[in-house]
C-alpha cells in the first residue's frame, strides 16, 4: 500500500499497488478535471511526480522533455509500490491548457487529414553532397563545381546562391573536404540555395509553424524529417499595447513610425517564443529553415509592415492575398536568414491566412461532396461554408464580449474565471464553477454563455435579455442604474467585490452571437441552403475549444443541430500552419481552396442587416430554428 | 582683330577673325599638346572659355555640361569678331587626361562594335502601366492587380516584387491613380520588379558602367534610353592603402575584418564616384537602375566581400566566375537598393571580368577567322589569343615597372611625368618631354619605355641592360653603388633633386617586358602559331595608351609586326561594361566568349620559364624576332 502525497496542500492517502493515480486523487478530496473522460489528450490534469515512480501511459501529448521533468496526466498514471509525492501544477497556474493547447488540438483534427509521412515535404529541403576538390585546368571555380554537384541529384537548370553564402563558399567547401548539406527550395527550374552546412546535417532539420492572432501568437516547433512536434509555446502578441483588435491596431498604424513599432512587436513576440523553444530544446535558431505563418489578413500586413489601412477602407482591398516568399531576414525571424517563409494565402480583408490554413483541419480539404460550415469564432468571426463543388467565405464583427471584453466583470479564460454557471430554478441563485477551482476574479466567455442560457431557460431574463424584475430573486439588484445581476457575492470572490453581469453585458453578448448566427444564415442563403443541408459544423478558435453546444444553442449562438454533427478543431490555425510547413501537397490544397472561395463581403450584402436584426432575441426572433432545444422550456 | 587673353598667364595676342585658337595659341608661346593631330578626339587641349565667343565644333568628345561650363578643345575652336578670355586648364593640373580619357577611348572603338540603337535592351527595364483601380467584389488585392496589369504587356508566368515595394505599394498605386512605371527585370518567366515610380517614367532611366581596377576606378553615368555618356569620372581605388597590387590586397584580406574593411574601401570609392555624377547632372542616385562592373578576378572577389585567398593558392581557384545577378543593396552600391547588378564573368584566377569586357572592344567579338590578340598591359599583364575557332587566355606578372612602381624615380603617368626621351646619339645625353611641359618630377613607363630604347639604340647599355661605362657620357654614373643614368640634373627639376634611371631599374623594365612577350609565345605556340600569323594586336590599359610602337619594338615589349596590326583601345575594360550596361547581344556574346577562353596558367606551363628567360634581353636572346627594327642600328 503505498503512500501518495499531493502537494502543495501536503495531503497523504494510502492506495493499493496499481491504482489508478486518479483514484488517489478522489481519495484525497482533489478535484481533477477530465473533460476528456479520462483519455489522456486534453492534458487539464497535468501534475509532477516529484518523487518515487509510476506507471504512466502517454499517448504523445507530453513532450519528452516534459516527461523528464516528471510530468505526468493524472488520468493516465498508475501508482507502482513505492511512495509517491505528486505537485498539483502547471495549468492552473497559468493560462488554462496553456502548455498543452495545441498537442490538444491536434488530437482533435482527423488523422486523415495531417500529412502522412510520404507527403512531408517542406519548401527549403536538404540535401548532401559531395563537392569535388578543385582542380587546377578544369575552368570551375567554387561556385561552379557546387553547381555540378547539386545537379547531378536535382534535375534543375540553374542554381542561385544568397549573397553572404558566396563570401565564404571558399572556406565552406574547403574545410568540409567538399562533404556539405546544402539548404534550398526550388524556384522553377532553379535551384536556390539559402545555406550550406559542412557534413551531413539532413537529418537535424528543423521548422515552425506560426500563428499570429490579433491576442495570442502560437508557435509549433518540429522536427521536419517526420514530422515531430518537438515543442510548443504561446505568448500573448506584444501588439494588444497598441489596441485590442485589428481595427484599432489598423488605426494605430496610421503612421509610418507606429506601423514599424507594430512590425517590430508582433517580431519580438515571435522571435522570442521561438528563442525560448529552441534554446529548451538545445537547437539553434539559425538551423531553422522553414517556418510556416498564419493569422488574418491584418496581422499579415503588419508582420511584413504593409500598409494596412485600405483593408478597412472602401472597397476593402488589402495590398496582398498571396504573400511571395521573402527571406527570413526580409521578413525578420530570427532563423535561417536566408531561407524563406511560407505566409499561408488570404481570400478578403477578414478572412485571412488563419482561415485558409484552419480549413485545412475540416472535410473541406477532402473533395467531400459533404457541405459543410467552418466558424472560426472571436472578436471576429470567420465563417467559410461549401463542398468540393463551391466556397463561400465571409467574417462578421462579433465585438469581444466573448473574450470578456466590453463585460463589466468580463475576463479571458484564465484562472479564476467564472466557466460555468448553474441557475436554481427556484430561488434564481447561481452555483459556479472557476478555471482553477480558485475564488472568481471575473467571468470569461464560456461562463456568460452558461449564465445567460441559465437565466433565459429558467426565466429570469427574457428574450430580449432584459431581467424580469417581476420574479422575486436575491440575486438581481434592479434599482442600481443598470440592472445586474450577481453572480457571486463579494464574499465568495478574490477581490472581495461582488461579480455580476449588467443588462448591457447580455446586450453585448446578444449582439455577438446575432453576428455570428446571422453571417452563418446569409452564407446557407447565398446557396439557397438552410441549417439542415449541413452535414458538418466545425468551430474552431480558442474560445470555440470550451464551447457548451447545449448552452450555446440555448442562446441562439449556433444552429439547433444533433450533437454530432458539430465537431471542435480547436485552434484550427496553428494545425494549418504545422501541415503547410511539412507538407506541399496540403500548401497546393491550400492554395486551392484559397482561389476557390468566394468571399462575401456582409457589409455590403442585402439582407445581412434584416438577418442580424432578427438574432438579436434569445435565442431568435423566429423561434422555430431552435423549436427542439425549446421546446421543453417553454 | 580680336583680342585674346591667356590666362593664368594673362598672355595677350591678336590675331585676325576666324582663326584658329590653336594659332592664337602658338602666336602666344603657348604649347599646346595635339597627339590626336588636332582632330578633336584625345581631349588634351581643353580649355575654358572664361569671357566671349568662339565658334567649337564639338565631335562629341565633350559633354553637354562641359559645353554650358565653357570647355572647349583648342584644336577645334576658331575666334570670331570679338575679345576671348581663354582659361589653361584641368588635364595639366591633374592627372593626365583623366576628365576625358573615357569619352577618349571611346573614340578608338570601332563603332561597328559598340551596340545600335536596336541592340539596347539593359538589364533592367522600364514599363509603363496603368493598374485599375481597387475594386470590391474582384477578388484581387493590390499586387494582383499589379500583376496582372503587367501580364498584359509582358509574356510571363508571374511576377515577383521586391519586399520592401510591398510595403508601400497601397500607397504607391492610389496616389499615382494607378498610373506607374515599373523596373524591372526577367528572371527565368518571372518579371521581377525591382522599383515602382509614380507616372511616365519610362525616359528617365540611367545606368552606370564601373571598371574597378587595382588602382583606379572609372565611372560612366548613362542615359539608357539611347545610351548617351551623360558624364564619366575617374578616380583612384581606395583600397590603395591597403597594398599596391592584388597580391597585397589578398594578403591583406587574410583577416576577416580586413576584407570587410577592402570591401568597403572600394564601395567608398565607387559610390563616391557615381555621387558625385548624380550630383553635377541632377540625378538621383536611387533612380539609376542599372549598373554593369568590370574588374579583374581580385577586385571583383573583394567588392562581394569573398574571400580571396584561394585565387593565389594552388590550385588558384576563384569562388566564382560567373556572378549571379544580385540586388544593388547586397553588392553595396548606393542606387537603387532593388535593382540588380551586373558583374562581367571571368574565366581564371588573373583573367578576370576586365579581359572578357576589354575583347568586347576586339574583333574577337565579330565573329572573325582573322586570329587576333588582346594584350592588357600593366601591373598584371592580361592576354587573349584567338578567332571565331578558338580563345587561349593567360596572364602574365609583369610587376609594377610600367606604373613607375620599384623604379627609384618612378611615378605614375601624371603631372610632371618625364614621358618622352630622345638621347643624342653623340653625347648621349637626353632631352625629355614631361607631362604637362612643367619641370620633371619623375618617370612613368612610357618615359622609361623611351628612355631605354634610346640608351639601347645609340649603344649606352647592351643587351643585358648594363650601362656602357667603356663609352664617355656625362649623364652615366657608374661610380655609385648602383651605376646609374642621369635623365635630367637637379637645377632642371621640380624638387632640385637629379632625376635618373639605375641598372636595378632597367632590370625591373627588362622583366616587365620580358614576361609579357614570353607570354605572347607561348600562347602562339600552345596553338603552333607565330607572330606573323596575327592580322591585329590590340594594345589595352591605361598605359598602353601612350605606348610608343617603335620604341616599344626597340626594347622587345610588343612583337616586330608592321605599325597598321597595332591598334590602342584604352581602357577596353570600362568600354565594355558600358556595351554589357546597354545590350544583352553584348552580355550573351561576352558571355559566350568567356566560356569559350581556355584558361592557360602559366606557373605550371611547360616552357614559359624558358621563353621567360629568352626575353631578359634587348629585345630577345633571338636577334631575328626583331630583325626589321634593328637592322639599322647594327
Amino acid at each position: 500500500m503505498p503512500v501518495v502525497t499531493f502537494k502543495p496542500n501536503g495531503i497523504l492517502v494510502n492506495v493499493p499497488n496499481n491504482s489508478s493515480l486518479l483514484n488517489a486523487a478522489k481519495l484525497a478530496g482533489i478535484s481533477v478535471e477530465t473533460p476528456c473522460g479520462g483519455n489522456g489528450v486534453c492534458g487539464r490534469c497535468l501534475v509532477k511526480i516529484e518523487a518515487g515512480k509510476v506507471d504512466f501511459f502517454n499517448n504523445g501529448i507530453l513532450s519528452d522533455e516534459m516527461l523528464n521533468e516528471g510530468l505526468v496526466l493524472i488520468c493516465k498514471t498508475k501508482v507502482l509500490d513505492e511512495p509517491v509525492s505528486v505537485q498539483i501544477i502547471a495549468h492552473l497556474e497559468t493560462e488554462r491548457g496553456k502548455f498543452s493547447v495545441m498537442a490538444e488540438d491536434m488530437m482533435l483534427i482527423s488523422k486523415a487529414l495531417l500529412p502522412s509521412n510520404s507527403q512531408i515535404e517542406p519548401i527549403v529541403k536538404k540535401l548532401f553532397l559531395k563537392v569535388p576538390a578543385p582542380n587546377m585546368g578544369d575552368g570551375l571555380a567554387d561556385l561552379d563545381r557546387l553547381r555540378k554537384a547539386v545537379l547531378v541529384p536535382i534535375n534543375a537548370q540553374d542554381i542561385e546562391i544568397a549573397f553572404s553564402l558566396l563570401k565564404n563558399l571558399p572556406e565552406v567547401l574547403r574545410e568540409a573536404n567538399g562533404e556539405v548539406t546544402i539548404n534550398y527550395f526550388e524556384k522553377g527550374n532553379i535551384v536556390s540555395i539559402v545555406d550550406i552546412e559542412a557534413n551531413d546535417k539532413t537529418q537535424e532539420q528543423y521548422g515552425v509553424a506560426i500563428d499570429i492572432g490579433t491576442t495570442t501568437i502560437a508557435v509549433l516547433l518540429v522536427s521536419l524529417p517526420k514530422g515531430d512536434i518537438i515543442a510548443s509555446k504561446t505568448s500573448y502578441n506584444a501588439q494588444i499595447e497598441c489596441g485590442l483588435d485589428v481595427i484599432s491596431r489598423i488605426n494605430y498604424a496610421s503612421k509610418p513610425q507606429r506601423l514599424e513599432e507594430l512590425r517590430t512587436k508582433v517580431l519580438e513576440t515571435i522571435n522570442g517564443i521561438i528563442g525560448e523553444l529552441s534554446a529548451d530544446n538545445g537547437i539553434d535558431m539559425l538551423s531553422i529553415y522553414n517556418a510556416s505563418i498564419a493569422g488574418n489578413t491584418t496581422m499579415v500586413h503588419l508582420l511584413l509592415g504593409i500598409v494596412p489601412q485600405y483593408i478597412r477602407l472602401e472597397p476593402y482591398t488589402p495590398a496582398v492575398f498571396k504573400v511571395p516568399l521573402f527571406t527570413a531576414n526580409e521578413v525578420g525571424l530570427d532563423i535561417c536568414p536566408n531561407t524563406c517563409v511560407f505566409i499561408a494565402p488570404s481570400v478578403g480583408s477578414y478572412v485571412g491566412a488563419d482561415i485558409t490554413s484552419g480549413i485545412l483541419c475540416t472535410s473541406l480539404a477532402t473533395n467531400s461532396s459533404e457541405v459543410c460550415l467552418f466558424i472560426d469564432i472571436g472578436t471576429n468571426g470567420e465563417l467559410v461554408l461549401g463542398n468540393d463543388d463551391f466556397l463561400l467565405g465571409c467574417a462578421c464583427s462579433a465585438g469581444p464580449a466573448f473574450e470578456g471584453g466590453g463585460i463589466e466583470n468580463g475576463m479571458r479564460a484564465s484562472l479564476g474565471a467564472i466557466e460555468r454557471v448553474e441557475i436554481d430554478k427556484e430561488t434564481g441563485e447561481a452555483t459556479f464553477s472557476t478555471i482553477g477551482n480558485v475564488p472568481p476574479i471575473g467571468i470569461c466567455g464560456s461562463g456568460m454563455i452558461s449564465l445567460i442560457a441559465g437565466l433565459f431557460s429558467t426565466g429570469r431574463i427574457d428574450a430580449g435579455g432584459k431581467l424580469n424584475r417581476a420574479k422575486p430573486c436575491t440575486a438581481i439588484d434592479a434599482n442600481a442604474k443598470n440592472a445586474k445581476y450577481i453572480i457571486a457575492s463579494a464574499e465568495l470572490c478574490k477581490n472581495n467585490k461582488a461579480i455580476y453581469i449588467t443588462e448591457a453585458d447580455i446586450d453585448n453578448l446578444i449582439r455577438a452571437k446575432a453576428a455570428i448566427f446571422s453571417a452563418c444564415r446569409v452564407l446557407l442563403h447565398n446557396v439557397n441552403m438552410d441549417f439542415s443541408d449541413l452535414s458538418r459544423l466545425y468551430i474552431a478558435g480558442g474560445f470555440g475549444r470550451y464551447l457548451d453546444i447545449e448552452k450555446s444553442k440555448t442562446i441562439g449562438l449556433i444552429p439547433d443541430l444533433s450533437a454530432e454533427k458539430f465537431i471542435f478543431i480547436g485552434n484550427s490555425s496553428i494545425i494549418g500552419a504545422y501541415m503547410t510547413l511539412l507538407s506541399k501537397t496540403h500548401r497546393e490544397k491550400q492554395q486551392e481552396l484559397a482561389q476557390k472561395i468566394t468571399y462575401i463581403d456582409l457589409s455590403t450584402e442585402a439582407g445581412y442587416m434584416d438577418q442580424y436584426t432578427a438574432a438579436l432575441f434569445l435565442p431568435h426572433t423566429d423561434f422555430n430554428l431552435f423549436k427542439n432545444i425549446h421546446k421543453e422550456t417553454n
